[in-house]
């Protein structure tokens, strides 16, 4: 498959043959519908959103150039995969998204079909999912192209999720399946667990959630309680086809929910009530958070294993 | 005076030298009690803002080194003036700000001590207004030291002021001084027009309202009615000292605001009010909306300029 590389050395297919004005012009057009007209939308000093019950999330991540794409990928791709992975986010504390706005930095040599490429992959994922895409920046930087998503959102319910909550004792449960997601393509394939997310939120025996973004061994420990350490079974893990153990604990970018169930709650029903409101999305019990100095004879452990650390 | 380069060549003066994890703590204590505990702030999926009432305001502004600052610049001006820039942008529509989630990118090579007091720069102007720094994202890629800062507010008010409203006949005003921004150091030392900004939405005779971050010249535009051109009195321009009218018109980074006030408007109530209320700060009226094919016998013409264009 052959894709675009971003840079063009001819003048007339850059950012810098449009200037800023119809740039952004352009950008609007590429957003369509999910472009809402001002104040609610681009075009004054800030972005209207009209309000909302409930308290408000936000969370923001970045796609970079060199970074978390190269020239191999679509670049629509890359535009559904900023906001897919903010949605991850939202997902995580059963929210439901509302907006979001976009600062764009890209050097003047980048291509305008790149770009159009790029918001039209975005604007599509929005529309899916129920995004409207407010307001935003395009600054211009050398050798540089990068975009940062800033997403906001609602609680879907009556309760957010947090990474706090869970006990010792608490079973351990992950949506989907883990491992492979860079050779299986899933990093910009998945569906973000918005609907799981919120379903999960309602149920009274789910104490605590996050997403699966740097690697379960890595992103478990901020839900696993004080005086606790997690304590998987090998063997439940839901591997990826193609995926190592190593791979599933360790990768990263799975953007799947793990979430800790009470000890005394009725799992058989929770796992159930899920396979009948999500029968094609796996639910796996993967271990328990066990208290520190009450080692259970002959459990299975794992070897210690670190999930991905930047700066490193 | 000398200055920190953010760049290091000895790796225990780097980023990379703390990783990830240790980043992220220094940075919650750099931020001090501008960054509130989780879930409030930093360390889940997303940051939790309260509920507010009234309609929510979301804008979004990069600091880029290179092109926004480079080393002569002291970390914590970088730090203060990419939260003033976005509180700009809030006090154009009348309203008070809140939140800020901040997205850094940077290279692994960047000076921890940079880091530091660029964060320190961004409490200080945080604690200053009221915001708090909700949480964020720390990416690593080469040769790159910007940072994203999306603000939430809302209204302080009853009612928010867009770019939308005036009519041919009203009158054009705007607050402080204006040119010669970056020889004076004004676009680093200024502070943003939020009471004014607040106070000017309440006025039943303000009909619309921008800051002026590209140039009179140019922004001007965004707020001119459709049929109308903005007729400018030269001499009544408030220049700051050592401007040049046409550093006034075209420099920008004056983050001054321009408003449109009702042709029929009792301007003396208006302008001794105002007095009362921020006798440190000017209040020029400029010009007037005059409608297109109704030029004004003998009325002073401006040579056509423009202000700050991006990718030309």
């Amino acid at each position: 498959m052959r894709h675009l590389s971003p840079f063009t050395r001819h003048p007339r297919e850059s950012v810098a043959a449009l200037g800023e004005v119809r740039l952004i012009a352009a950008i609007r057009g590429w957003l369509g519908d999910t472009s809402p007209r001002s104040p609610f939308g681009i075009g004054d000093d800030c972005a209207v959103l009209p309000s909302a019950p409930g308290a408000g999330l936000v969370t923001v991540d970045p796609v970079i150039h060199g970074r978390h794409f190269d020239d191999s990928v679509p670049p629509e791709a890359v535009g559904a995969k900023l906001l897919k992975r903010n949605l991850s986010d939202i997902a995580a504390m059963g929210g439901r998204p509302r907006a979001a706005v976009l600062a764009v930095t890209l050097d003047a040599r980048v291509r305008i079909r790149w770009l159009e490429r790029f918001y039209r992959g975005l604007a599509a994922a929005a529309r899916k999912h129920g995004v409207s895409i407010v307001g935003g920046d395009v600054a211009e930087a050398p050798e540089i192209l990068a975009a940062s998503l800033t997403l906001i959102g609602s609680a879907a319910g009556a309760r957010i999720l947090t990474r706090r909550g869970a006990r010792p004792g608490d079973w351990i449960y992950v949506t989907g399946e883990l491992g492979a997601s860079r050779a299986s393509g899933h990093h910009h394939a998945f569906t973000p667990r918005l609907a799981e997310g919120a379903w999960l939120a309602s149920r009274a025996e789910v104490r605590s959630m996050m997403d699966i973004s740097d690697g379960l061994a890595k992103d478990l420990a901020a839900l696993t309680p004080t005086r606790a350490t997690p304590e998987l079974v090998e063997k439940s893990l839901p591997l990826r086809k193609g995926a190592s153990t190593r791979s599933a604990l360790t990768e990263g970018e799975d953007y799947e929910l793990v979430f800790a169930v009470a000890s005394r709650a009725d799992r058989g029903a929770l796992e159930s009530a899920w396979r009948r409101r999500f029968s094609r999305v796996r639910l796996s019990c993967i271990g328990r958070f066990r208290a520190i100095g009450r080692p259970r004879p002959g459990a299975p452990t794992l070897p210690p294993l670190h999930g991905y650390e930047h700066f490193r």
